[in-house]
């Protein structure tokens, strides 16, 4: 199987994800050594964007399982010579890894490497489309700190339209009870869908998921006056308040501190879980790739 | 040993390599597992040149073989900071590596390298000389295909002058009974050796292999209006009808398509053998990392 | 327990790592197998700065002794999305790695990251200020050719001043009893330490250590003219003649062929000991990683 969007999942997938992602997360906390679910195969990190946390939070959990990782080296690589994505794909699949993780610029470039790989695939985000592992580390970091997802009011906010993160957590999030409200700047809401503004979506949260904003989108639309997006869209303490007491702050990271969020937001430990979510990122794709290719997938 | 070229090989060596290659093929099909033939070993992949299958290929193969794998950024090399090849070989040298798989730019640089090592080097190209895991996965995949090679009538066309696929397969098959016919634009001949005519290479051949006109090449000698190369030096499915009704199509990748090679040529699965190159490569290049450096080398 | 900087280890721990270096030196070169000591550990690779030889060397040691070692990629690393380096080490360390070895352009960086993080770090070079394990290694050396380190005369010959390894060693080196001399262009001087002329500084010595200058202070400050800065600064086998009868030459590397060092003199196997210190390094290294994160750490 693969796991190319949050609709790609059953009802029950998702549970084994989060239920098996909980159990790794204790398991790596407790300094476990790695595992041998996927001892002897071959897994496969395709990255054709620029990637820190999510290359390497999929490397160290293959690695825990005890995968043999080969990584593609995306700036050496065959796109340059101008082979298509359908060529690239079959040539890996004709070296039969036993696993590829793929990120991708293009909406739905995972889809078309899966339908010609016979092995399974993971999507780790695609253009602005889908960010299905972020969307489930996201619950299950909800769900580490509430005992549950449903009922969780989620205020999601930023740029909606260019979010993938925020597509997969709106398609993942309802499914499990909880409420989803977007917030962001009219201009980068999505076409079918407005934004509240982000006081409203606040008033009440639960969960304050905060989104990246790209550099360049700043200049364009905001201009890059220090404290302005801050000020305007970001998250403040003050703005803070509006939510529910108990409220807790995500963000997909990395974060750009003094736009999108303030850093005594960022840093206040009582309220932020970024780290946690990055903890739970390894355990949550243990998970994801133990379901798709372990030993009795 | 060493696989520096196919001259350095044996004949006996070389059926060791296609023999094994084929096992290998066989195993990776089935879906079999990591072997421990290169347990505990350091392999290191030493890369000058831009590849994606390639150097996939020789890492999922040390993989598959059990080994140790680091490769060398060479982006981030010495070689910026002008460190000589032979100063970086007694590096490399010194840190004790179980077996070495370069691919430089410089004719000649897997020698010099190899001369200053203490473990096997294989060659995976260097310049317009020699690829020799090319030639000899070439002619696994015709032995897979036809059962032997011997008799075979192998059409090459295209950029003659500068490809070591070229010159490798011109140097093995011949000795495994096969009759070459090089072909392909005069300007791109080698010194020493005419070429026929695209049209007379193919009459009757068994298989055409297409080599891989490089852009800049192109543009050069051919301009680059859409179709041209094609039509003067490139694969069409009619002029493929020249060759023998059997004949099949290889290519060493990546492909251009619309350039050497017409679309539908390259993806008639009747006719293309590119994608068994691709999954032979992967077992061929464990054959010769078994011979070299594998548990009793 | 980390490896920061020479004053961060005690006497006992020096002497540890040297004589664990010693052993693992003459393991690797009669060619056993890699260890387990680190079996089931995620070793992590951070370098802001290209290298070669290091990342090789730290990648070697981590394979020989079963790591499963995650090296990540800078050129594609959130650096150039902003991140602060704190919160690099928080996302890192949210990812429960056993192990991390850092290089970085900033002075302390390795420190900053070292309180944040749960696991060892080991300084693999930070700005102008600290290459312990370099200077570890080179101690290691002169110990495996002299016999002891006590009593000998090192002269460091360069640019002090922008020198990590010269700095590691004039912490390390009269801590084992040798004596350092230090020398070079007057404009390269530290500001709290005068140079020594190199005729000077050479006079008599057991040891000389030759500096790598950097191209762009070549140019800047010398000139490029060839042969000037060897003329005036670098180890010529003239100027070799000051030193003891049984001097001996060591680089850290890479060489710089005709500018600091004179060819003949880098290519004198009776007294270059260069592709030894590479060789001692994965050895050391290996004491290094095997003292702060093996199997009784």
């Amino acid at each position: 199987m693969d796991i190319l969007s949050i609709d790609s999942l059953t009802d029950d997938e998702i549970a084994v994800i989060l239920d098996e992602g909980a159990r790794y997360f204790s398991e790596n906390r407790s300094g476990s050594k790695s595992k041998t679910r996927l001892a002897g195969k071959i897994a496969v990190n395709l990255f054709y964007e620029n990637s820190t946390r999510t290359l390497m939070s999929f490397a160290i959990a293959s690695h825990r399982l005890g995968a043999n990782l080969v990584t593609l080296p995306v700036d050496q690589s065959s796109v340059k010579k101008g082979e298509t994505l359908e060529d690239t794909a079959r040539t890996l699949n004709a070296m039969h890894p036993d696993l590829l993780v793929i990120r991708h610029q293009k909406n739905g470039a995972p889809k078309i490497v899966a339908d010609l790989l016979g092995c399974p695939v993971i999507n780790a985000g695609d253009g602005t489309n889908e960010h299905p592992t972020q969307a489930l580390l996201d619950a299950a970091t909800m769900r580490h700190h509430f005992g549950k997802v449903d009922g969780l009011k989620v205020a999601i906010c930023g740029d909606i339209r260019h979010s993938r993160v925020a597509r997969s957590n709106a398609a993942l999030l309802p499914r499990l009870g909880a409420e989803v409200r977007l917030a962001g700047p009219p201009s980068l809401a999505p076409d079918d869908t407005p934004l509240r503004p982000i006081e409203e979506a606040i008033e009440g949260a639960d969960v304050v998921m905060m989104l990246r904003v790209q550099r360049e989108r700043l200049e364009e639309d905001f201009g890059d006056a220090p404290g302005e997006y801050l000020a305007r869209y970001g998250l403040t303490a003050k703005r803070l308040q509006r939510a529910a007491p108990h409220a807790v702050v995500l963000h997909p990271g990395p974060i750009n501190r003094g736009v999108e969020i303030a850093d005594d937001v960022a840093d206040d430990q009582s309220r932020s879980l970024i780290t946690l979510q990055v903890e739970m990122g390894v355990a949550v794709r243990m998970a994801c790739l133990d379901l798709v290719a372990g030993a009795d997938a």
